[in-house]
C-alpha cells in the first residue's frame, strides 16, 4: 500500500462486519493505527484469549448484531464511509453438512448488508472477502482471475453468489464494490470456533502445543499461504482505490508450498510437536482442489499491493503468538 | 428425442415442481401422452383460462405445496423416478426490485428441494432449467457453454447458484442432475401472472388482443426464441440420458431474429395490433444483455435434440391459442 493510501483512512469512518474474526481482528487494530473511526459489527464476542478483543473495546464501536438483523444493519451502515465485508460463516466441508443454514448467514445475511447500503449510504465503498475456492480445482497454475468458476462446496457456490451481488449493486446502482479472492490466509489473532481456523493455523497451533500435525494422505498438495499482515494491506489498498470499483482481484501469496513442508516448517520453528499422516477423510476429499498457486499480478499492477512477509517469518511470528 | 427416449418415460413415476406454469403444463401434458405417471408439484393454481389445468386434474396428481415447505416437499420426492425442477419466480426486473425474496425462493427452495432428495431418494433423476442471463453480455456469438459467466440481475445470479447446487450434489453425492441453459421460449399455453411472460408471448397476445405491442428503443437486438414443444423435447431427452449427467447445456433455437422483426412476425400472422416504439424503461436497461444465439452443438451432439419448428409455425399456432 502506497503512503497516500493509508493516508486515506485518516478520520474515515470505518465498519468492518464479522470484525471479531482472525481477519476483522487483525484490520481492525491496522486502522485503528492509521487513524480511523471504526465500527466493529459482529453477532458474538469470541473467547479473547490474547486480550486483542478487551484491547479494541475502549477504541472502538462494537454493534453486536447479526448481519441477517435489517433493522440492526440499516442503524449501523448508516454513516459509514468505508465497508470491510468479512461477516459470514466460513468452512467448506461444514456448509455441506448445514448448506441451508450457509444459505442463510451466507447469502442472506450479505444481501441485507447491501439492500442497506442502497438504500441508505449508495456512495459507501465496500470491500467483500470471497476465496480462491471460486475456482475449485484449477485447470492451470498459477490461476488468475480469468480462470474458470467451478465451486466444489456450497461455501465456495456461496461466496461466488455474494460476489456476484456486489458486482451487480455496482452496475445497478452505482454502489462502489471490490472483491477480494484470497488464497490461504494465516497468521496471529485467530479466535473463536477451532473448526473455522485455516490449515496453516491448525499446524502451528498443533506444534506449539507439542501435540501431532495430522497430514491427510502424504500432504503432497502446494498451497499458496498468505501472512495476514499482507491481506490486512490487501484490503486497505482495495477500500480506498476508485480504480478497484467492481473488479475481482485474487489476493495471494508469491509462492506455494506442500502441506507437509509447511508442517514440517511449524514444527522446525515450534521446536516441537510432529507430524502423522493418517488417510483423507471423506467429507475433504470430496472438497479437494489439489495444487493452487494465485496469479496476483492484477493486484500488483492495480492495487499497488503486494505480500511481503516471507512463509519462515510469518510462521515464526504466529509461533511466537501462540507461544504467549 | 430418439424412439428410446420415449419408450423411456412409459410406467415412470415422473415429477414436475412448477408444473402449474408455462413449461411445466406443456411438459406434464407430454409426459402423460407418453405414459408416465405424473405428479405436479406447485404452490397455487393460477388463472385457468385454456382449461388445461382442469383437463389434467383427473390424469395426475397435483400436489399444492411450496418448495421451501420442507415436510410437503420430502413426501412428494420420495417416489419419484425423474423431477423436472422447474419451481421458482421467474423475472430478471423483479429480482432486482426484491432480491430478498428472490433468494428465498429460487435458492432455499431449490436447496429444500436436493436436500429432501439427497436424504430420501438420492437416484432421482433431475433437470434443472437455468437461464442463458447466466451469460450477461456476451463477448462473442454464439454463445457456447464454456463461455465466460457474468450475470446482470439477481435472478441469474440466483439461476447460476442453483446450477452449482445441482452439479455439486453430483459431485458430493452421486445424484443425476442435468442443467438446461434455456434461450427465450415461447408458445401456447402461458397462465397465471402476465408479467412472468416471455416477451414473444407478449408481444403475441397484444397482437391478437389488437393492442399495440410496445418496442423499447429501436427493438433491435437479435434473440433466438424457442417454440415451447423444442423446449419439452429437450428437458425430455436431458432426463433420461444417463450421460447427461452433471453436464451443463445450452438449449435455444437455431437461428435468431430482431425484437421488431418478430413484433412484426406477430402483428401479420394475427392479422392485428400494432407497434409502437417507447424509451426503454431505465429498470430494463440495466439488465439488457444485448444480440444473443445460442450455440446448441453440444445439446445436438449428447442429448439428440434438436429445434424444429420454424419461428413463422411457432408463433401461428401461439396465435391460434389467444384466438380460441
Amino acid at each position: 500500500m502506497g503512503e497516500g493510501d493509508k493516508d486515506f483512512y485518516h478520520g474515515k469512518r470505518v465498519l468492518v462486519t464479522g470484525g471479531l474474526g482472525f481477519i476483522g481482528l487483525n484490520l481492525s487494530l491496522r486502522l485503528l493505527e492509521l487513524g480511523a473511526e471504526v465500527t466493529v459489527l459482529d453477532n458474538f464476542v469470541p473467547p479473547d484469549s490474547s486480550g486483542a478483543i478487551e484491547q479494541l473495546r475502549s477504541r472502538l464501536k462494537i454493534a453486536l448484531a447479526d448481519i441477517r438483523d435489517e433493522d440492526k444493519v440499516e442503524r449501523v451502515v448508516r454513516e459509514q464511509q468505508v465497508i470491510f465485508n468479512l461477516a459470514g460463516k466460513s468452512g467448506a466441508a461444514d456448509s455441506n453438512t448445514a448448506p441451508l443454514n450457509d444459505l442463510d448467514i451466507n447469502c442472506r445475511g450479505h444481501l441485507t448488508i447491501l439492500e442497506a447500503c442502497r438504500r441508505l449510504n449508495p456512495q459507501v465503498g465496500i470491500v467483500f472477502p470471497s476465496s480462491r475456492l471460486v475456482y475449485g480445482k484449477p485447470r492451470y497454475l498459477p490461476v488468475d482471475e480469468n480462470h474458470p468458476i467451478a465451486p466444489e462446496s456450497i461455501y465456495a457456490t456461496h461466496k461466488l453468489t455474494v460476489e456476484n451481488y456486489h458486482l451487480i449493486y455496482g452496475r445497478l446502482y452505482g454502489m462502489k464494490a471490490t472483491v477480494l479472492r484470497i488464497s490461504n490466509p494465516y497468521g496471529p489473532m485467530q479466535s473463536g470456533d477451532a473448526r473455522a481456523y485455516g490449515i496453516a493455523n491448525k499446524f502451528i497451533k498443533a506444534a506449539v502445543a507439542g501435540t501431532s500435525i495430522s497430514i491427510f494422505g502424504e500432504g503432497e498438495q502446494r498451497r499458496d499461504y498468505l501472512y495476514i499482515d499482507d491481506l490486512t494491506e490487501a484490503f486497505l489498498a482495495a477500500g480506498c482505490r476508485e480504480e478497484a470499483r467492481g473488479k475481482i482481484y485474487n489476493i495471494g501469496d508469491k509462492r506455494s508450498v506442500t502441506l507437509l513442508e509447511l508442517a514440517e516448517l511449524a514444527v522446525a520453528v515450534a521446536g516441537r510437536g510432529g507430524i502423522v499422516k493418517v488417510p483423507w477423510p471423506e467429507e475433504y476429499l470430496a472438497i479437494e482442489t489439489g495444487d493452487y498457486q494465485s496469479a496476483i499480478g492484477l493486484a500488483q499492477k492495480e492495487l499497488g499491493w503486494s505480500p511481503l512477509t516471507e512463509l519462515q517469518e510469518g510462521v515464526a511470528r504466529t509461533v511466537a503468538f501462540y507461544q504467549q
